[in-house]
């Protein structure tokens, strides 16, 4: 299990378009999650205008990195629950079911967000994934998010048509 | 009432820097919404890279029109609640305390997504506002959004730096 290189780009290319984490979307956010012990952790800085109010971080994009950094964490954690690496077949792809997220305190925008996970249910096609957001040592925000396992067919499809 | 200005374009210039909504955010997404009878509406038609696979709008994007969709759906809401104009005194303004949002299924991209707001709940400093998300006839996304009025100081002190 490799933590150089971020969980979401050891996704297969058909997998990586995706707005927020796709290493094939030049437009995009390029969120990365990494493995930290039992832990995933995602440092991430926007850019100056993903402002809420100047000075802090727009609650869309809170979300989204919450968003693409569960889907991850729950794409690793079922790989590593399956004893295997990421590159090795079948493909397993999380996607989102509900994003729920707690707004605590406004986030700065001036220094990285430290984004953390955490699979708290792994279960048939469910991971559920909590995630704590933190700013200069606070929790600004956090969120819940509830995946299922995208299904194969539809993985199939998609390396089909890229 | 004027329902041919957006809502996010009523805002004082001190709360338009929103990277979802705000009028005065050039790299922004400009999320805008209308009154339609009792409900708001928002139709956005996302841009080609806000993927999550191709052919499908990315979760955090819907997240983020969901989000500052409803927040100006709290504003309005409560203006019309006092019976004044979005121009008059006091500025109110709310921010989200919590977003939760069901992905039901896949959100075309190739069309704009029509976003309904409701309020549920008006009720001292706390509004909760219920959105669907419909693309091509059919509900994609719901949420559910708890927001709560800016205090006036904190208002005050962001007229007063811009």
């Amino acid at each position: 299990m490799s933590t150089s290189i971020a969980i979401q780009d050891q996704y297969r290319d058909h997998s990586s378009h995706c707005y927020g984490c796709g290493r094939l979307n030049s437009h995009g956010l390029q969120i990365k999650s990494y493995w930290e012990g039992e832990h995933t952790v995602c440092r991430f800085q926007p850019q100056s205008f993903h402002t809420a109010v100047p000075g802090y971080v727009y609650g869309g994009l809170i979300a989204s990195v919450i968003d693409c950094h569960a889907t991850g964490t729950a794409a690793a954690a079922a790989y590593k629950a399956q004893g295997r690496s990421m590159d090795t077949d079948p493909e397993l792809r999380y996607v989102t079911a509900s994003l729920h997220v707690e707004y605590l305190r406004p986030t700065p925008i001036d220094v990285p967000m430290e984004v953390r996970g955490q699979v708290t249910e792994l279960k048939g096609r469910k991971a559920v994934v909590e995630v704590t957001v933190t700013s200069k040592g606070r929790i600004c925000a956090r969120g819940t998010v509830v995946t299922v396992q995208a299904p194969e067919d539809w993985l199939k499809d998609r390396a089909e048509s890229t």
